[in-house]
């Protein structure tokens, strides 16, 4: 194919699966935060055999940080639940090849790297929350200033397999009370996209010691008549993997998600 | 009818319609908590005509403060929808009675107050979600205590109608950040017994300047890793009424409550 390249503004009228077929191409890289129309965005793990397996337990075992929307069938590289045609090899804008833990090459595409033996997992991401709690009236200081969520590495253990072990990932968005509740009850709706938050208030008391520096994404700033709220994220299954150092994983790029046809509602 | 008093601990073993039998015949006018088998208790405000009109209205605006679970017809002091023959003019351990807002008696049984023109509403009470909290492993700081809850006068208005407005009272019960995000949960699906909190965190942020001094009820200590969470509360109504003067309003006595039939889970 020879398509030509599209702008971030022509991207965001694309349907999902036409989105899909663009980035197959190779000819967009970029993140996918307000791509899609709105459909399911979900994180990507992709391990070998026998880590599969052990991942699959982990998540099982820590549903809240790693709810799995779909998982392939060894070697297929077909989500068969997310959508129509959806193939991790080039469907996801730009990806991250971890060998030993070690971050060895972000391609656009897994193509030359797949094989019989690969496992590929679709795991919820916030941003499947976010929607309904912007539709309903809720502020995300985030999405205002155009920044990444803020995520920090907690105290709290997740519970470990035998090699995949380590420590919980959150997100935290600020929210004055009155919006802190709701969203509370508009996302503990959603057990498919990590659900009600695991911790609300100070910080320290999840291991937290300096919310203006955030492990990753982007710090924002806290009002006096806010309470930062948290909620388990999607990263803590990325992190426990490369902890462990399996000989390989593939992973999407941060922000450049795998783009769905589920609707956020259907979550 | 001549029956014998009861000790508080055989009072605990009456089944709803006994416990009403037995207050009935004015020998018990002690408070209800932890009486009735876990039914429903519901606070009493009964007012004549025009001013029951207007209360209801208030009500209907209100709604997280004043959940109607029941209302009877002018005249009539059978609650219909609460129990097997609910009756209001003597069901109420105690009773108060105000004449232009002034309390003027505390009386066991209102027969001699009966009127063609009054009107009885029975209003959730947070009894009713006490109980769903506590099976669901929630420590409650005030029951554990053995006191009263804590309630405060709040600076948030509550929505007037011509002659009834005040502000909002709220209950509020310290609890750790997991317990109060499953807390919002477990309350925000009970919208007949006030349903999600109202605030969480800086009391100020809603006029209340020392938790240590409740204007209802009683103060309970406030751990460093916990939460105050703050519930619409049904003193609102009674404060909101006495506050306007109607020529006669009664209600029932602190912690002396209407046990109905219902199940707290059926609301």
């Amino acid at each position: 194919m020879n398509l030509p390249a599209l702008s971030f503004d022509q991207l965001r009228h694309l349907a999902p699966r036409a989105l899909r077929r663009h980035i197959a191409t190779d000819q967009y890289q970029g993140h996918t935060s307000g791509l899609g129309q709105g459909r399911v965005q979900a994180n990507i793990v992709i391990l070998p055999g026998d880590w599969a397996d052990e991942f699959l337990r982990f998540c099982t075992l820590n549903r809240q940080a790693c709810p799995i929307l779909d998982i392939t069938r060894p070697g297929d590289p077909l989500f068969r639940h997310l959508g129509e045609h959806v193939d991790i090899r080039h469907d996801v804008p730009r990806y991250r090849v971890y060998r030993q833990g070690e971050l060895t090459e972000q391609p656009q595409n897994i193509k030359h790297l797949w094989r019989d033996d690969l496992v590929a997992f679709a795991i919820g991401c916030s941003f499947s929350f976010e929607q309904p709690l912007l539709e309903a009236g809720i502020d995300l200081r985030h999405v205002k200033l155009g920044r990444n969520v803020a995520m920090y590495q907690t105290d709290i253990d997740t519970r470990p397999t035998e090699r995949l072990q380590g420590k919980l990932v959150v997100s935290m968005r600020p929210l004055k009370a009155a919006d802190a509740i709701r969203a509370i009850q508009i996302t503990g709706r959603m057990p498919n996209v990590h659900g009600a938050p695991v911790h609300i208030g100070d910080p320290r008391l999840i291991g937290i010691h300096d919310l203006g520096a955030p492990d990753y994404g982007d710090a924002v700033p806290l009002a006096d008549d806010e309470l930062p709220v948290f909620w388990a994220c999607g990263v803590t299954p990325q992190a426990v993997v490369q902890a462990s150092r399996p000989p390989l994983c593939i992973t999407h790029a941060p922000g450049c998600m795998l783009v769905s046809d589920l609707h956020n509602h259907s979550l």
